[in-house]
């Protein structure tokens, strides 16, 4: 089976928890007051939107590599997961004046009123809130015997802590140049630290064997790195067809992704000038942003970027090929990290 | 001992372990980036400016009420309700565009650079994540044994979604002109609610009889309406020399206190005219403030509003004396309510 297979069929059973989830917080919202019930209504849409659920198919998939069953506790923290990782996005998509997550409206443009932001932008800092509190309490009754609850409860406050650390360092980036380094610093605690908090969670709740869960770990960060430099790349380089969103947005904004700190080392004056034009917050205008793309071609920054994904990409795989998941898991996994270092292919 | 003595000596013992608390977390963030460092200073700043630490107090003073101790055990959860109160107060702050808190900035506006709010505003969005996963690891490890542990997580993710939902409404009520039990609605899930965690909370984990807990949970809703439309009150009346920041805020927002719902359905139409000119969500100017309080207190809104905080006042502190609260504990919460009371006349 293909990963798109396995999240296709994995997912749909993640999809059925989180749609009962909902219509019990629904319920209750509705007791409260129709404005919260139909917060609560958009989170619902907003969170069972055709996503991958790959962070919660990580944790459902690692678990069920070890035990070989799925269950309703699984499925409650699985349900966690996804409303943690939403909960993440309204945050992220607000602070980023991001217009479209998925082809439509990102929640703070959900709640809109007569062309006055404030009342979309408070309710997506309140829905965020909330949606995390809910996650938790998904993963509170899941269950689970209190050793293996206490060790994933910190570590969801432990990665929710993390990735909101990264996401301000992200911020500070579009005011001051980072160096490779400092990248992988900001970038230890985005992707990496949720593959991560995911993966672990699974194998922990799955009983793993200790001595995996180094390697594990391991594996989760070269694959949010591999993942997140791949990510940024298609920011940039994807067509609207294929994105589904105006591409350049990370670019308009002033951020440094891999592929721009290496374009930013490598690059001639001439070049650094026709980078600095795009990023310098104003509307992206699609005729600078090919030159920028061909800045970032020229100087030979994409390849340095897709050559580190890539060379995590095959790290993470051949660490997953080491520990004592399952046969399905770690197909899952290798081929899901195969896919990624296909599709850097694709962006060029 | 009056209540400020109290909560003096009680507030001090806090402030110590928050401090020890902060000397850890800024070491951990230093260890990362010196900017996540400057966040977690940042934190520690706002959170040990002067405040009262009523949140935190309440629960110590419950707890010490049941059982005439305080421990390191307790006070690792008093230190997690201090983060969990500020973290809210960062994210309220930031949505109501406020810039002062207890006379300094509020944390949104700590974090400016180069007059572009962008950095501030994202910052504070995600250390108000930053600060509520600190609060829940601080009570996480508080080393309450396992069914209270429960119960008192429980109360702390249903008490933040709950004050989440209570601001949504609150931002809806700029755009919508609710009537008084609509703010009743809302005002359920605001101080109510952050009252009735903290008191309970002391409550449950000082071993408490269950059937103090009803009357308990009732008076700190009674207290949180009695305070909530005090410290609406004091936003509109009193002196920029009192307040420590402009009066009139939460008017110019939109936003509907109870003393302005009261007025909207007593005044009349000079009255209500007079009103909208200062709700249009420009600048305060002190002229028109002064001619809207004129409305307020003509039309009787005031004197209603004054009246139910004082009717709430009173149930409050019945329900409390029929408790088996401890003498200490009783005259605390009662001498407290007392000065909510009596300081409604000093706005007038």
């Amino acid at each position: 089976m293909s990963w798109e297979e396995t999240l296709d069929r994995y997912g749909t059973l993640i999809d059925e928890k989180l749609s009962n989830f909902f219509v019990q917080a629904r319920n209750a919202a509705k007791i409260y007051h129709p404005y919260v019930e139909k917060i609560y209504s958009s989170m619902e849409e907003f969170v069972l939107r055709k996503g991958k659920r790959l962070a919660s198919c990580s944790t459902l998939l690692t678990y069920r590599g070890y035990t070989g069953d799925i269950n309703d506790k699984i499925l409650k923290v699985c349900v966690g997961i996804e409303l943690y990782r939403h909960s993440i996005l309204i945050h992220d998509d607000f602070v980023d004046k991001d217009e479209f997550r998925r082809g439509e409206k990102t929640f703070h443009r959900m709640f809109i009123e007569n062309d006055d932001e404030r009342l979309g932008d408070g309710t997506a800092v309140f829905t965020g809130n909330m949606m995390y509190s809910l996650a938790l309490q998904s993963i509170v009754n899941s269950g689970f015997a209190q050793k293996k609850f206490d060790r994933m409860l910190s570590m969801f406050l432990e990665g929710y802590r993390s990735v909101n650390e990264s996401q301000t360092m992200d911020l500070l980036f579009e005011y001051k140049e980072p160096n490779v380094d400092e990248w992988y610093i900001m970038a230890s605690k985005r992707a990496a630290s949720l593959f991560k908090t995911t993966i672990l969670v699974g194998a922990i709740l799955g009983d793993a064997p200790e001595t995996d869960l180094q390697p594990l770990g391991e594996a989760a960060t070269h694959m949010g790195y591999s993942f997140d430099i791949q990510d940024d790349i298609i920011d940039t380089f994807a067509s609207l067809e294929q994105y589904g969103r105006p591409p350049g947005g990370d670019l308009a904004l002033g951020k440094k992704p891999l592929h721009v700190i290496y374009t930013l080392k490598l690059a001639d004056q001439d070049g650094l000038n026709t980078l600095a034009s795009l990023t310098s917050k104003e509307q992206i205008n699609p005729e600078i942003l090919e030159q920028v793309k061909e800045v970032i071609r020229g100087s030979g920054g994409l390849k340095a970027a897709k050559e580190k994904s890539r060379n995590h990409a095959e790290k993470a795989k051949a660490l997953i090929a080491q520990t004592g998941l399952s046969r399905e898991t770690k197909e899952f996994f290798a081929s899901l990290i195969t896919y990624i270092e296909k599709s850097l292919n694709w962006y060029r």
